[in-house]
């Protein structure tokens, strides 16, 4: 057996725990796999004597974790600090440009600085891995660039964020409010003190800019990806995509169309009885449309110690048995940079949320409006505004115009309903012309609320 | 960009007809990711004249696909002529002792071949690539692997089969019988005149002694595998099963247990709604429980001209880059034989189909058998035999001895009654033993049928 590959690991946190508690229980797997040991020779962390139930032993400590960079017998750093600047960028770059190779948790970071790192350790001769960035176990990042890499991706989908999935499957199945949900995830630890990342839909927006250079080539460009997350849906919402048969996801989509490339993320309709409307909780899933294998779907869980460190050890024993692809497969000078398409140019199906006044001529406006914007309708459902949501109407045949009926109502008293819309495919554009015009009605009482449904 | 590498491919059918399509529409995309172009210099197949769709160009053309490993423009053949022996071994042997790296989908042959020519291969220090061999395009051999190799595998499950999936899909959706079902899968070109290996589980057997062997270290034992056919499912253990809330699929399972490797493969009920339960038609899915990662699910399809290629051609692209791992992750020389597990082992759940005289006293000695045997029953439903299997009573309570209630019938006449028991978990060994005396009851009249039951 050869000599052991000597590694580094930086940030002790719960990662970092597993990583070392992975390598030590283990170890005769991974060194039989990697054909050598893999050891560690040096350590970092905040805090050198805070108690985490491993020990790190015969490593050199570092308080400076970047100094590690500089140590010649570290030839792997494992990046577990977090974070897309300061030390965690630091270390990274400088471990690349000493030719170290580099194995991250880090999506921001990747998400972020992504090329230019990949430039430094093209140019090196190190390697950077990330395949714990992505879908926690969820061996991803290796079946893009090794198990399906023959093919063209049509569209990749994936639930990325843990966070935002628990929340959507807690307000689900206890029918509570995105705060309430919010606060008990926060205090179970299941979130962070500041969650936008996660529930403004960032962290899915870093993971797919990875997946999409990845899958297309094409250089990573954050900016391209357009987001929305998931603080505007409501309990409402929940209880009407169940009854029309799908569940809230927040999703993140990377597709080519003739003019480029559309990566969005933003909460989804999707059927209740699909692969993705059943990933729950803390769960990820990938869905990869390719040319030749068709769809292909990955799930597991996207993050905690155990999951993460699967990733992160299963990269360093690819580095140990000798593997070096370009960090995005294809060399950063050989990419091919694809036109942002955006999001107006999108063609799905929507479900729609309305608040209107209870009164005759409401939906025949409406429905005038999408006739005027070509919007095929495929159901129509109004509800009271107040009571429990049951359907009161079957669906509308599409564009038919359609008055309230048997609501009993006295001449003074103004009452609400609410108006439940999914339509057939339309383009994006076509739908904000149609809402804007909805909302300017005088009898529509709130603004309209949105949410795309992808046949999943 | 450097030389192009150099395949000879043999076998035209319709997987060679793929892969030789996949080269030509993704040619970018694949020297792309290969770092280098691949490139066709021989190919060979039973009929040289035979209309294809493809062109082959400027390869040199054999008849005897065997002489392709001796031609020394060829540094990779692609094996796609199938069967366990025969030109297919003789070709995949010379090609790896004249140091051509091979890339096959014959399932049979490295399940039976697979120690002596990864020894050849670890010698010559050529390699072998087999991701087409299991599960279609699912990336299952790259998964393992590398994706999430740091992990012990406590259990890896799958449905490797898609012709059985299809007819125990059908059997289901339609209500139909085995052979009904069979006849139209071989008349639609879904099933083989002889259905034999497939039906009877010995595919899966095959694609899971694989699986096994790369997650375990453990050198190929496909003798050890114990093998049981969907032959013995009727449309009665269909219904059973729907109103107990679960599916039928074949499935192999490989487990370590404290005394050594568990490796079976039989029809299984799979609760309804699970991820495996939900795997229909001609898709295949793996279900991977590792130490760290937790459970791991990939799904895809798992046969057919594309997802065939989709593998083959990702294994060209990672020789391409120059990835040279041993056949088996860990080299011949370096495996651990871990000792085969007898099925009477297993400790499983059960469902059994009885067919009883119906009359009083035939529950009670049933269940006293289970007693004996501490079996405890989970769920006990009779149903007339010849009415629509509608459960009559409720579940019973674990081993409670019950007799058949409100039954009329004539002193003379001889009615018969289908009785449906499921059990928790037990010894296969004890199940076996309940069984041989059920069976010697004058009372049943058939012997019990029995189908295991996994939470999946």
């Amino acid at each position: 057996m050869s000599e052991p590959l000597r590694i580094g690991v930086a940030g002790l946190g719960t990662v970092g725990v597993g990583v070392v508690s992975l390598l030590n229980e283990n170890s005769l797997i991974v060194s039989g796999r990697a054909g050598r040991q893999i050891q560690i020779v040096a350590s970092s962390a905040r805090d050198k004597y805070k108690f985490r139930g491993v020990k790190v032993l015969d490593a050199t400590w570092y308080d400076d974790a970047v100094q590690m960079a500089h140590d010649p017998m570290v030839q792997v750093v494992v990046e577990m600090i977090g974070g897309s600047d300061g030390t965690a960028q630091e270390l990274v770059e400088t471990a690349l440009t000493n030719g170290k190779h580099v194995v991250t948790a880090n999506k921001a970071l990747i998400a972020e600085s992504g090329m230019e790192l990949a430039k430094i350790a093209e140019e090196r001769g190190s390697t950077l891995w990330y395949e714990a960035a992505v879908g926690g176990c969820i061996p991803v990042i290796s079946a893009l660039r090794d198990g399906v890499s023959s093919n063209r991706f049509i569209r990749i989908a994936g639930i990325l964020n843990g966070t935002s999935n628990f929340i959507l499957s807690k307000m689900e199945k206890e029918g509570r409010g995105f705060d309430e949900v919010l606060k008990e995830a926060q205090d179970l630890g299941y979130a962070e003190a500041d969650p936008t990342l996660d529930v403004e839909g960032m962290d899915t927006a870093h993971k797919l800019a990875i997946i999409s250079t990845l899958a297309n080539g094409s250089p990573l460009n954050i900016d391209g990806v357009y987001v929305e997350g998931i603080k505007g849906v409501t309990r409402r919402d929940m209880k009407n995509a169940e009854e029309l048969g799908y569940r809230i996801r927040l999703v993140g989509f990377t597709e080519r169309t003739s003019d480029g490339l559309l990566q969005r993320v933003h909460p989804t309709l999707v059927p209740k009885a699909s692969s993705m409307g059943r990933i729950d909780g803390a769960f990820n899933a990938v869905d990869i449309d390719g040319s030749a294998s068709g769809r292909v779907l990955l799930q597991g869980q996207g993050a905690g110690g155990g999951p993460t460190a699967s990733a992160i050890v299963s990269d360093l024993i690819q580095i140990a048995r000798g593997a070096r692809p370009a960090p995005f497969t294809i060399p950063v000078s050989g990419m091919r940079r694809l036109d942002p398409v955006p999001i107006t140019d999108l063609q799905s199906c929507y479900y729609l949320r309305l608040k209107v006044e209870d009164q005759p001529g409401v939906l025949s406006d409406i429905t005038s409006i999408f006739a005027k914007e070509e919007i095929s309708v495929r159901a129509l459902i109004q509800h009271d505004s107040e009571e429990d949501a049951k359907p009161k109407d079957q669906p509308a045949a599409a564009q038919t115009p359609q008055t309230l009926q048997g609501e009993e109502k006295g001449p003074e008293e103004k009452r609400f309903a609410q108006v439940v819309i999914t339509t057939h495919k339309t383009k994006e554009s076509a739908m904000m012309n149609a809402i804007a015009q909805i909302d300017a009605l005088e009898s529509v009482v709130e603004p309209t609320h949105k949410i795309r449904i992808e046949d999943l």
